[in-house]
């Protein structure tokens, strides 16, 4: 493992940090706080690349030097975006729309030298099976705070993980950050993890 | 959440442990010591589920009550079950077959009542895509220690992550105990966790 830039993550997640912790680099945290709205008429994979480009720039335009890494996470149902429930029946309304059926996770990663401005950005897509749940069950998970800071009302790494039926490509693209996609574009930067 | 029967995991795996915490219920830890050697000609679903429930009765049978979960977790390619290495050149030569294909990962879980001695056994099977590496990253992924105590040498919650392209199926079975699964045999003892 050879690095030279010191590496920002510009997120304030804690699910974010824990998985680029499992990398093994060394890294510090500072979130941006770019604007989150979109423009209408993108598709899901030009959201998340859009999104987690707009952190890491925003991040970057703050410092001198280091490579700053954004990300950003949407759940897509029939072509609708979910993204964090206002209140408890949104949240509701989300589930009962997600079970006992498939939907899409997309997760974009965008890396910014500050320095020099390369810019690397791409994104992941994960297939995620929700299996049927009752009215009762839904409550419940709800009733455990769980699904209130999720996209889609979801922990895949949480108690959510009893909801899952099985999923078809990357874990961690659900989760948050696709640590496959951020070694690859690392390497873009001469940073090699093996 | 309702619980009466104390919860055992028959296991010392610290992943186990970790996984088991994300359901929320209380449990303790007694590992058996079960022979882990089995017949020949048994499919990789029959290995899991007599390992497992091999496990979950040697410990229920040095209790007088409480819930036993056993589990045990194999890597299948082409039909010939890896093990964990037994060196690094057993490791290496495990990475090199499993690069650029997919296999296979299977867990068992099996829950044994030390007092009525109800059993319940089942397992998950997970496709699972490593990448193509080239010798000198296998040989640089074998140098961090990861792949020395894990089945098939990757562990994909670890540095492995970044080797894994993608699965079907669900991603706890492959880092060594579905927690689907689980949730669903805790409920034929009267466990609901939602």
């Amino acid at each position: 493992m050879q690095t030279q830039l010191p590496i920002i993550l510009a997120s304030t997640s804690p699910r974010r940090r824990e998985l680029l912790q499992t990398l093994g680099l060394p890294f510090t945290v500072q979130a941006s706080n770019a604007d989150e709205t979109v423009a209408e008429g993108l598709t899901p994979a030009q959201i998340v690349e859009e999104l987690s480009l707009r952190k890491a720039k925003a991040t970057a335009a703050t410092l001198k030097q280091g490579l700053v890494i954004g990300s950003d996470t949407i759940v897509v149902l029939d072509g609708q975006v979910l993204g964090k429930p206002a209140d408890q029946r949104e949240a509701f309304r989300m589930l009962a729309s997600l079970q006992g059926r498939e939907h899409f996770v997309y997760s974009g990663v965008a890396m910014v030298d500050a320095k020099t401005n390369q810019v690397e950005v791409a994104h992941s897509m994960t297939k995620v099976f929700i299996r049927s749940l009752t009215e009762r069950e839904i409550t419940a998970y709800i009733n455990t705070g769980e699904p209130m800071d999720k996209a889609g009302s979801y922990a895949i790494q949480g108690l959510g993980a009893t909801l899952v039926e099985g999923i078809v490509g990357d874990y961690f693209t659900v989760v948050g950050l696709p640590l496959q996609l951020t070694a690859r574009l690392l390497t873009r930067f001469g940073i090699f993890l093996l």
